[in-house]
């Protein structure tokens, strides 16, 4: 074991260094050009399919933001590759290697591939596009982008949720079809039910007149559960994609005064 | 280390793209193609199967959802691979490498595999068909559609949940035979229970009459439950499928004016 | 790169597309000839089985159900096999390769495995027969079948369960031996304990001897807890199997009405 | 691609068939009588052991029924491979194999391997034995049958638990020592503490005298809780094994009793 | 098997150490210098930065804490190589061999780089900066640094949450956008709806001029839910980023007592 | 395929048979000597090591406990090895192999690995000793004995819980100091905060002169909650170990009579 | 097979055996003498920098046990390892082998490896520190010791957790800062709220001036809640570390203090 510190040269070192740095600066501003450039011919390819009109604004808003997704994904890659490059690391070789290394980089990096695997399927199966209200896991909002590897829900509070696409393992989507209105009422165990279903049936069918978001008239279905005291009568409707809720707090209303109107006339 | 611009042939390099362009543009243009006949085909020989009434409807449409979603799986799968071949990526030596991507795509693959090995059993055991009402985990809802990787279920409330078929662990279908209607009534502490008895099951009695869809009569169990102030008598009986919460509905109502007919009475 | 469209032969390809269709046709006769008269031989031979008497009833339906599925299976499994080959795909080299489609494959079967051992331990060791009423994981029933791969569970509500036999994990089964009815009944705190339960012992009695499938009388243990204002006594029985809910009730009921029978006559 | 049935030598087919049904029936037939000397030889030895009481019955149906269990599976796996080589399978090959098949298989097994691992411990550590009243995970009664691959246990409502051995991670056995019988009463807020625990005291001296399953005296340990109008004194006592709901009992209506002749005479 | 003690040449074993000591010495010395300017220099480039005004305050600070903690990692990681370098161990052979030591830090590491790689990608994905209000897991809280490894999130009370970044499976940002304000106020049954809407909406309208930062008015939606005895009426408003719980506070006060002086007037 | 029975010869296999038993008896006597004579002399080197008291009580059982458990599973192993070897198997081998048993073994003897090295740090840092009153997991109680692969704790109630180490993540030893208890007393909201908090610490001085067990005087921490009614006060003390239930038990008794002078004084 | 015990040669056995002893204790004699020594350099080392106070008290701690803990593990697997050789076992061949021992020593200790890589960046990121209040999993108290696997956390009844590094996956620091003191506090629905916020700040006002544990004045936010009869009005402060409790009691006090003289003036 002998003492000596390693010669270093240092002009050389500082030459280097002065290389490297001014390569780097070409090459961020290389990755800069080119990224402005691809973003706006993507838009602009996108803006063009929009206005013909050809597949629906939900789904080229998803490609949209799929394929800017991509294409800022590559050059990335291809940046730090080329990086890494300049200090002679090469990429490819360490993603190759079979050493302890190599084996934590794929454990690792398998969270990735199933991302892209799942974000892929989610796609070709057109279960998501953008603007959609869904629910995955315990998030539920409007479908703000789609990436390779991220899905970006807002949810009604205005947070907005970045999803890893491999955590999305089932996708129940609320905006693929009409929606079910759904109004459970109670009325004291002493009332005649006949009669008031009779009543709650004519506030539904008024209802069904006045409002167009309506596609399948309220409809009492009958008694839901007995309760000690309380009879519980369930009341459904069917209407279009988004407007359950507003449909409901109408439904709510209407039941409900027409219950109490019942009530006054007896007294 | 030496600073020089790698050389590139611009005017190849234009050529090259607008080689490539067009070739995607062809491979696109006969995948539209294929994929349009090929849809036609399935389903016109579908429509023929069902005419002939040779299987049962569910069935047939599960079969038709399933080989549509094979064969647009399988034409994606050619699209992708004579797409990388024009940018000199061979997909196979990909998938047959062992480096540390072989092993990335391996294990996120995995849940792929699952998904398909799970749908093969779920189709060939005949546990699912399209139409039927089915729970799998927290997801109930009849199937929509039938997929080598995704089954889609809708909710009554008109959501379409899509479910990797590898989540269906465990399948629970409602579609398969006779069902149960069960209404537990609550008669207070001091009333006779033979008595109680005696009238609901008339009751019972009077409605196997009048509903057709009751397949064998409500009977009067016994005493469920005894509170510290109610008494809590089971009734079951069996309907046909998808009857069950009308039956039951229409039970409710029944045993209740039964009962307020005998409190009535007395007083 | 050169562009040049692959030359097809149209005449060889539409030739060899009519041999193979008619090959397939030929093969799937042979296939439903085969299990159709496959079905039928097993049938008969478990028929001729029963009626000799040597295997309980349940045994043999167990051993039946499942033999009818190996059956079923192993005709699948050679049916594809050979339809793999028309195509020229030999699918044990597929199942032998240690690729990345190996390696996904045999991660993706391992499951397909687990539920084949579990199932041959479960009927090596009795666990289970057709008809008994088992409870495993979250879902109760009646045992339908028993497969190699997947177990069928009917609950009593009517639904099917079909639960890959990996997923049994434990499995309680209660057709297993006699069975406990269990009531426990609540008396006001201010009531004497030994004359309670002098009057509840001695109805339990007269219970035991009305009904012929308590086997070990209804006996009361005492007191089980002592709330701010009320007593709890427990009272079990020992049942015939399946009768324990239909004893519990009767005894619900007798218990009841002795309490109430005391009240009266101190009244 | 040419079209061609295989020709089938029909001839020697049946003759071949023929001789392994044969064949079959002799070695099952050996099977059978193999088995039932063996099962009674076990069973004598066994006897003899239990009469000389050189260990427990416990310990002595535990070795029963474990080596019953080995035994039955050993027969068992030399009749698979037995029958197995009938068809030119040679069992071991495919065990020793490291195909996809193989690595399934290891997979597959894996979960007996761990079964066999833990019951061997089990047995070894003399955690549990027939008849023990034990505990673990949900499940809780008296173990029946103590095997390689299963434990069986039964619960006190007459159901039969079977659980593989690697679910048994942890195991709580109560017949291993004197358990504590515990107390918990009520008394209203205003009362005087001291005289309320002088009479609980005095009413468990009584009950200690009189049970002979009580071995370290009940106990009043003093106030457990305050509430907003409750007291909650706590009562504690050893009994022997399995009487420490019985002696519970017993202590709930002699503590009862004692606080309300308090009560009395007070009034 | 012969007994002797291992003979130690003691002074050149302590001639050795006091080498060792002294090149420890020397090289954490120089450790600590190289640390020292480094941090200054990134901090002085990151305030030039800033002063710039070219990214936003909250990304300017994400990658400064973000490159503070790499430039410390590789400087730790090249200290201790050269640290185990003086005790002749090599590191870089430690971790490509591939016996049960390599193995064990393989798996070992594997969150290491899993933390890493989800790391890179929240920060490309901009997904979080220093200063966003964050969700993640059961977390929340202001975000106060970014590292390869770790995030520092501080919640409202105070604490410092350290949180791997392979932890952060799913992220929900609060900082991206206007929140929502959302009032449910409960109004008795018998009061008539519509006019309790309308006093409702015209206290909204005089709190939305009065409040700069509710940027879409407070809106009574309708019934949102019907109790027995009460009528739940739902207010929403969107308002600027984290103005949410003051617009909240201020609409709970305003509603409440516009409802009261309803209340009064009618009185 | 030929028919023909294998020949056996018959004297042969009846000496190797009787050959085999006699060399059994003979490894199991000599088994049984050799763990008699070791467990004395295990016990006797403990007694002696007890007597000099060099080591606590609790970490001489511990060990003890620990010697006996290497001893006899050291044995078991030996004799299992000695027993395969007359049957010709020679376990070594077998554990070196590395086709499907073996693959299969190392990953059901992982468990069993994970016990053994998770048991030797338990005894390596102290976290444990015989006697000691520990939680892990759902399991409290006193530690009865420290084995290679499981540690036995007895509950309070005389359950004798059996814990394979590998289960025990984490370990709360509650014999590690000094204890503290804790009561929190109600009282009602009209009366002055001041003055009860100072009758209560007057009350607690007096608890603190009286009772040794108390190291740190109780002390009155002041309002823990403000209910709508209520207003609880928490009280605080530092007890010797194991003390803690008892004195909380007397701090609840003298805080309550504190409480109730001061009603009656009042009134 | 033939039958014939090994020779022993017995003179050798017991000559041999001795001088094993003998070795034996001279190995454990230097291994206590080395271990005495190193803890007090150590512990005189650290007393040395304590004294010149460069590194803050809660860190030199940290730095000696984490020391402390590395010695000790050194010096037993050391001692380990060469009482292993005395039995010619060589401890790292069996480390490097790759049979199914390795294996399972390979998966077995991957617990020990990431606690150890855990615990590293526990230390580097200066998460923790002796002496912090901290709370990770379910476990909360003041950290007693760091190790290089084993984290020591006293909770504040006094028992001693026991936290594998590797459970520590988030960490929760309650010691890094200023923290929040919050009351919610109940008015009735009739009283006017403005009144009660000014009443409610001015005694808020008067506590910050008496106490210099408040970093930032108790400030009242408003309305948080709108019961049926109630409401919440929250009040928050910021205290200096650990003076949160005692602060949040005064302000329960002073707060319900003030209410309930308003609540008297007006009477």
């Amino acid at each position: 074991m002998n003492w000596q510190l390693p010669k270093i040269n240092w002009a050389n070192f500082f030459m280097d260094t002065g290389i490297i740095i001014l390569k780097l600066t070409v090459i961020y501003l290389i990755y800069i050009i080119v990224k402005k450039v691809g973003f706006k011919l993507i838009a602009r390819s996108f803006q063009k399919l929009e206005e013909r009109k050809e597949i629906s604004l939900g789904r080229s808003r998803t490609l949209q933001s799929l394929i800017t997704n991509i294409f800022s994904y590559a050059l990335v890659f291809v940046f730090i590759v080329t990086v890494l490059e300049l200090f002679n690391i090469k990429a490819t070789a360490v993603l190759a290697g079979a050493g302890v290394v190599g084996l934590a980089v794929g454990f690792g990096a398998q969270g990735l591939v199933s991302d892209v695997v799942t974000g892929f399927f989610l796609l070709l199966e057109k279960q998501i596009d953008v603007g959609d209200y869904v629910t995955t896991g315990s998030f539920s909002g409007i479908v703000e982008a789609v990436g390779l590897r991220t899905t970006q829900i807002r949810s009604f509070d205005g947070t907005l949720h970045y999803i890893p696409n491999r955590m999305i393992t089932t996708l129940s989507n609320h905006s693929r079809g009409n929606m079910r209105a759904l109004v459970d009422i109670t009325i004291p165990y002493e009332k005649n039910i006949d009669e008031a279903i009779k009543i709650l049936q004519s506030a539904c069918d008024a209802l069904a007149e006045e409002e167009p978001k309506i596609i399948e008239g309220p409809n009492v279905l009958g008694v839901q559960n007995l309760g000690t005291s309380d009879v519980v009568i369930r009341v459904i409707a069917k209407t279009e994609n988004m407007a359950q809720w507003e449909v409901e707090r109408k439904m709510r209303k209407v039941l409900k005064e027409a219950l109490q109107s019942l009530q006054t006339e007896k007294d």
